[in-house]
């Protein structure tokens, strides 16, 4: 069967990392047929729109969408685009990786992290000259999606999860969403602690071994899986998953890095480790894995991009991480 | 003239770390009043109430009130205590000190909090079984309040502050704030630059000493200090001020930490500290210049609580930094 894959290069070092990573893909020799299709601030000097419909209608329908990373318009494309795949949660490991320098050696958490409401809700409101209001909005239905997948998601390799939230402060919103999760987690046997959102930001940098998977609301998922790419080193190496129902979104962390672009030494590990996510959802876990070692072998061993130390381009590391499959 | 200072030790090493600070206070033979005022878990499990009113009458109207910490009950305590003192501002230095070990030793940088709105202003509401929200504010008002004092608190030291928020998705409420913060610091020839909250998280890792003083909404500051907190070896050594137009309060930023509370080896330097910016809040720099360089000698020469890998109690240690005034 032909997987049908939207590709989203956008702006920046986007452009070279999102072929690195279909590169690795076209080595394993699957079925993948893939469209290229335009975002950006590129595309929104030219036409006005930073996410053509054209774009959204393919991500919509497509199997699986390799996104690449967008500049001033990040939110214009990256919100509607999670919305077009229908994506309930964002995955986001964050693991250091053996050589490369990482302020916390020991990191190796997983984020699910919310991914359709909270704060990113958007209902926001001038209501006079002086006062601005944000409706926060968390349901039940959207904490119980996400819960289910965390007890999916920890079945096998972990023994449970830990809730972040802030519900001493946002006691009914973030207290619907903690009573949920920690339910639905009941429900199906699986283990959970909860901390404080912002206790949290101090335990990990003190301690991150005490925390596999994290399960949180939106901001907080932003916020705390950024913390923990400062742990690991940067956001250069860091994948993650937009995942809904029936397709699914794959976009490194780190953005266009515009101080970098064009020159061809943008390190693509974090996209071809997004590619390894995205085969992983399309059920070519040996694949998936194969990719993985790959590119943990050449962390390890070179050639690696200057944001590691080396001097090597985005090709070389490609064409490594190609020779290793 | 005497100033009146409330006395709020509160739950667990509160009830320790508090007389310390107030013996320190004591030792420079100044013209205070100290007036004990009771709040926290185990008022509220005698009266059913946290926060007695009597408490929160003479934290309105006392010149300066010294917080310690409260264990479970402490939303409802701090947050009508901020309140009570009018605070507009929470004032969080998060530096590394010689001598105790910090996974960033580089770190010296001041927080200031936005203290009244944000997702703390909590209009919450279940709308359906399954729909709760909440209404997060910002007003001009507020926003310019902060970004005054932060003017006037950068002007001596500083060359000027940082605005962290996430305006490219909350574009009316963190765009007003960002805004109208930015517009102040150019009325007052303060430069400025911003960072989004997420991006700070992971640069603050990386590179805290390219950050000095942040300013933030309510909720940022909560989990971005925290955060700080981790590089410099946890919430053990962090002071606050919450200042308000005509009195303020002064509290660590660590809780009440039941574990090791009544053992009499709670580490009192947080709240000392905290003790040193009332000094200074009420007009007694070079007291309280004397205070905090005391404590800093202690901290690199000893005695040390076991927090700090010393075996000495709450008793030495404050006992050393009165010897050192
Ligand atoms: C660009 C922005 C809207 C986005 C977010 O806040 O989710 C980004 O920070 C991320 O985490 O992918
Ligand atoms: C106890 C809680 C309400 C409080 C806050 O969120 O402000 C605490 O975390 C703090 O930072 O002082």
């Amino acid at each position: 069967m032909t997987h049908e894959i939207v590709v989203i290069p956008g702006d920046g070092i986007g452009q070279e990392v999102t072929p690195a990573a279909v590169d690795v893909l076209r080595a394993l020799d699957l079925e993948f047929e893939f469209v290229e299709a335009d975002a950006g601030d590129a595309v929104a000097e030219e036409t006005g729109e930073p996410l053509p419909q054209e774009t959204y209608d393919l991500a919509a329908t497509a199997d699986a969408t390799l996104f690449g990373a967008v500049g001033e318009t990040a939110a214009d494309v990256i919100l509607p685009l999670r919305e077009a795949v229908g994506s309930f949660v964002n995955i986001r490991p964050a693991k250091a990786y053996p050589g490369v320098d990482a302020l916390r050696p020991e990191t190796d958490l997983v984020f699910l992290r919310e991914n359709t409401e909270g704060v990113y809700a958007g209902h926001e409101d001038r209501l006079t000259q002086d006062v601005s209001t944000l409706t926060r909005v968390v349901t039940e239905s959207a904490s119980r999606d996400l819960a289910e997948f965390a007890c999916d998601y920890v079945s096998d390799d972990y023994d449970g999860f830990t809730i972040a939230h802030k519900a001493n402060v946002m006691r009914e919103t973030d207290g619907l969403f903690r009573d949920t999760v920690a339910e639905v987690a009941e429900e199906n046997g699986v283990e959970t602690d909860e901390v404080l959102m912002d206790a949290f930001a101090t335990h990990v940098c003190l301690d991150p071994a005490q925390f596999e998977v994290v399960v949180c609301p939106n901001l907080a998922g932003d916020v705390l899986s950024d913390l923990a790419a400062g742990l690991v080193g940067g956001l250069g190496l860091l994948p993650s998953a937009n995942v809904g129902p029936e397709r699914a979104l794959f976009e490194p962390v780190h953005g266009s890095a515009p101080d970098i672009a064009g020159e061809g030494v943008a390190n693509p590990a974090a996209t071809i480790i997004s590619a390894a996510m995205l085969l992983e959802y399309l059920g070519y876990d040996d694949e998936a894995a194969a990719v993985e070692s790959a590119v943990e072998a050449t962390l390890e061993e070179g050639p690696r991009t200057p944001d590691l130390g080396g001097d090597a381009s985005t090709e070389d590391v490609t064409q490594a991480i190609i020779d290793r499959l």
